[in-house]
């Protein structure tokens, strides 16, 4: 999408062909950057240390990762290795699952010789995909809300409440919450975004703030204790937020206070739809609750914030009360029977197992 | 309760007998710094400012302005003038019109000469009954948690949720909801609190933090997207909060986002209590979601954040994107369905208004 009027991607090839640029995620909303990565060492910390984040995302650059540890040895020991620290980075992200067992599975049996061109061409496929799913999501998506903009008075906006970072900075464009979004606004649907803060990382504020403005598109920055009262209050059409992990039963991880959403959305009766590409689709689970392992980060994203000083600087600061303890899960799972609708590349599905395996036969049959 | 090892009010009176000093709660967990209000501009500063804050606190502090009002002027104008600057502090609070109403009866009727003598002693009446009601509520409050530890393995705590700060810091003494907290502590029962961060203000981590730290209550900060699940995965034993406002039907207007709080409560099957001095129940409500309105603050608290530098300075920084709007309700409305109890200085009640009324018929009868 448009980034200061100029078209980019999230992750892509530079000139020499084989190094990889991402956008640096950790420096947004104050800074633009551009990093160069050129060993899997380099994609490792970047996947944990969240320079890249957002499930389709992170997929895509361990693909990468596979293709710059390639470089350097091509043997089974290190295609297995790269493939090992890359999963570690994540423990929650299915996507980085399903990239690397699609990579390990095209290139182990083939000849080490063609292993590094092989792991190019698949990574820049992975690329291209996502970027016809999140559209395919878009398309699938921007229908509700025109139907929506159908029913609200002429030229008031439709109102759209969305957490964390489900945006293109979350995928290689487009996004998938904010696929819908962006292809509403291009086509003349007035829409209205509810942007959450998203705590503690705040990746609403920071990144989807930016990026709806960056495109143009309307929108409010709240708190993450605002949205309940907002549909309270009818100031919201609906809600489209993303996933990390969908099981086959309809159950959504999502970032930690996405159940919360859901929760008022029900008791609102405004509906509460999850985007998502068929990848982030475990086909292994049933309970999101009871079998998804919920990533618990460190404190230090509760105790400290970074942002801009009067005079510009980036400063860091606490703002938790000394000698306290601080607890920090980093997703929570919503149960299928809060979801409306799972907007994805083959349609909105209703969020049972039955309209899951009936829109994916090929994935039942290969689960990741 | 204790600072330092030291026992304090929120407010009292100098040792001059007239001036009055507060805590400056702006200062929170930074600095502890008391202030020395001499006029009524200082006062209604002080309210409109939230150096002072907290329903019960803001009517005592009111209570006091009318005192130093007094001291300039004891004519019925500057009385009525008083009660007005004081009145448009705070729309929401309750308390402050309750108050203010309760000084302005007892002092019209009498001798101008005799009003500055009356208010003090009715000032510093408001605050003991403040501390009896409380305790009152905490006696109240502490039998529910000392029930629940008997249903728990022994020796692990009883687990409460928190929002926002209805701790002794936003009351005279003890507070609300953490009264029932501070009274199982100091008696032997094992608990451990959640505390709610509670954006966009942060009194969660700066206040209630800070004083269940000082008065050596376990407790562990999380930000206000994490209870949801914690509740889903019974981490959480009940849920105590404050209220600004109760209708007569149950109905409960606090700070934004408890009713997400209620929603996971409800949805979990985990209790929620809410703490009240009966001066917080309007009796003339009866639908909070329609009746109440809702205090809409500046984005500035959204968009700017307060913390301790890497040096120990003070400093403000900006978290939002620049160029996005912001949007910042203070107050939201959880409705009387999921509140399981109120507990109130006259036993904890069903959340309806029969029993509100049979509880308070006293109140019913001369409505604030």
């Amino acid at each position: 999408m448009l980034v200061n009027g100029e078209k980019y991607r999230t992750i892509w090839l530079a000139e020499d062909g084989w190094a990889v640029h991402i956008i640096d995620q950790t420096r947004f909303p104050y800074a633009f950057e551009i990093i160069r990565l050129e060993t899997l060492q380099q994609t490792v910390h970047a996947i944990r240390e969240m320079q890249v984040r957002g499930a389709p995302l992170i997929g895509a650059t361990a693909a990468y990762g596979i293709c710059l540890a390639m470089r350097d040895d091509t043997s089974d020991s290190a295609l297995m290795g790269a493939s090992a620290a890359l999963l570690e980075t994540r423990p929650t992200a299915v996507n980085l699952k399903w990239a690397l067992d699609l990579m390990l599975k095209a290139l182990l049996p083939i000849d080490p010789e063609q292993r590094m061109a092989r792991a190019y061409s698949l990574a820049n496929q992975i690329c291209d995909e996502d970027i016809a799913t999140n559209m395919a999501i878009g398309l699938n998506g921007a229908e509700i809300i025109a139907n929506i903009a159908r029913t609200k008075k002429p030229g008031s906006s439709v109102n759209i409440l969305t957490h964390c970072n489900a945006g293109w900075l979350a995928t290689v464009d487009w996004g998938t919450a904010t696929a819908p979004i962006y292809m509403s606004h291009d086509s003349g649907v007035p829409v209205h975004v509810w942007v959450d803060e998203t705590r503690p990382r705040n990746q609403g504020a920071f990144l989807t703030a930016w990026e709806l403005g960056q495109h143009g598109v309307p929108h409010t920055v709240i708190v993450d204790n605002a949205g309940g009262h907002l549909m309270q209050h009818e100031e919201v059409d609906l809600v489209i937020v993303g996933t990390d992990r969908t099981t086959s039963s309809g159950d959504v991880c999502n970032k930690i206070g996405t159940y919360l959403k859901a929760l008022a959305a029900k008791d609102c009766g405004v509906p509460f739809y999850v985007a998502l590409p068929s990848s982030t689709i475990d086909f292994t689970l049933q309970d999101g609750l009871k079998e998804i392992p919920i990533e618990e980060r460190s404190g230090d994203e509760v105790k400290r914030i970074t942002g801009r000083s009067k005079t510009g600087s980036i400063e860091t600061i606490e703002i938790v009360a000394q000698g306290s303890h601080v607890a920090n899960p980093a997703f929570d799972v919503t149960p299928a029977r809060l979801v409306t609708g799972l907007i994805t590349e083959r349609g909105v599905l209703e969020a049972n197992r039955q309209s899951i395996i009936t829109a994916f036969p090929d994935r039942v049959a290969a689960p990741n």
